[in-house]
């Protein structure tokens, strides 16, 4: 079933859809270049954080077939319209919707079996002035009921040694995320940034953590989206799948 | 005068040139980069750090000519030869050379009186096993004698308030150059990380920190060395005066 406020929309890859609300927070450029990042690999157990509309466990799995995934959604309408996502694209098997907090990862999900988790997460700071009035959109953006060390911290209940955390964070925010890692035993391994054009400054920042890794950190090519004529850069349109 | 194996480089602005040594540590591209990243301003008090030839401060003078600049050199032959440089110049009044180890600034420079403090300090880790069997390169060029927290610490005492202390770092070592600068109450404000190739990981990032200022940092767009053919980047262009 659906509601009258929601959509459908079309990922572009193998028929895979999604369910949206129009009056709610809607995935965005962040999900699609994390899951870009993320890169999973074959039979990878993921967990997705603050999953939304379900869209990175949806990305991850278009690109690796082979995946299993769980997500986790705070708001129970939320989790109701990511897991009948799931159900429209016959994947129930494979993406299992969690209701709850990820703040009681340990009541949710068990301890050191997941290769990767992902989370694109809210991006305000509790306490801000700009905080939407909308609880879903203020939920989704901004950090009320999710700081970044309560990822960090679910991350390392999650994962197995070696195994990785992949988030997408403000550029500007960078040391706080690395700190967070660093808190919860995961070293940064990789990380990328987003510029809107490379002449700019930017705008995000992509960064793995491996749990228990020795240090040794990548800073990757920068991840650049419009070219000099305001098109998509050809990585752009291969992240899109254009 | 000169030594036998010495030389003398042009630097290509307004005359300026520097005293080198075959067979001891040259300077490289990452000085270039450093001292246009550092973009001095009118009437800055600089010091420079482990200033080997003197080569930042003569190009921060270069860039801005109202600087005045104390450059430290633990080598003492190598202190001597920058001296040289800044007679060959005429800077001896506007760039003092100290010989001095910078773990005790406090003896040898006064505190909280610099706009800008300025590093390319040594990449190895101290007990690596790549030592250069030459102790003026192993000196330049790995920790023995100059950790990057004594760097961080030396800055703290030398700058007022508000001032900037300028790195050039390996990439990789990033987390380690943004570690030190906040344990000596210094704030990443600007990061730049260097690629050879815009589609290549970084091997270089310059960062500045601000003593005492708030939060909030601005990853700069991408500095980008050769273009597809090989051939410096207009930036790069520009940065060498070329």
């Amino acid at each position: 079933m659906m509601y009258l406020n929601e959509r459908i929309d079309d990922l572009q890859r193998g028929g895979l859809r999604v369910i949206q609300r129009a009056d709610a927070f809607r995935f965005g450029t962040d999900a699609v270049l994390l899951a870009d990042f993320a890169a999973p690999r074959r039979h990878d157990r993921v967990c997705d954080l603050g999953t939304g509309t379900g869209i990175i466990p949806l990305l991850l799995y278009a690109r690796e077939n082979t995946i299993s995934a769980d997500a986790v959604e705070i708001q129970p309408d939320m989790a109701d319209m990511a897991a009948r996502s799931m159900a429209m694209n016959g994947l129930n098997e494979k993406i299992r919707v969690l209701p709850g907090d990820l703040r009681s990862i340990r009541t949710l999900l068990p301890h050191a079996r997941y290769d990767l988790v992902t989370c694109n997460p809210p991006y305000g700071k509790a306490g801000g002035t700009l905080l939407n009035p909308d609880a879903s959109k203020r939920l989704a953006r901004h950090e009320e009921s999710c700081a970044i060390e309560d990822v960090a911290c679910a991350a390392a209940w999650l994962l197995q040694n070696g195994g990785r955390l992949c988030c997408v964070f403000p550029a500007a925010r960078m040391i706080e995320l690395s700190d967070a890692m660093r808190k919860y035993r995961m070293a940064p391994k990789r990380i990328r940034m987003v510029h809107s054009r490379v002449e700019k400054a930017a705008h995000l920042c992509l960064m793995e953590g491996m749990l228990d890794a020795r240090p040794g950190l990548i800073i990757e090519p920068p991840l650049v989206i419009y070219d000099e004529n305001n098109a998509y850069t050809p990585e752009l349109r291969r992240i899109y799948g254009l």
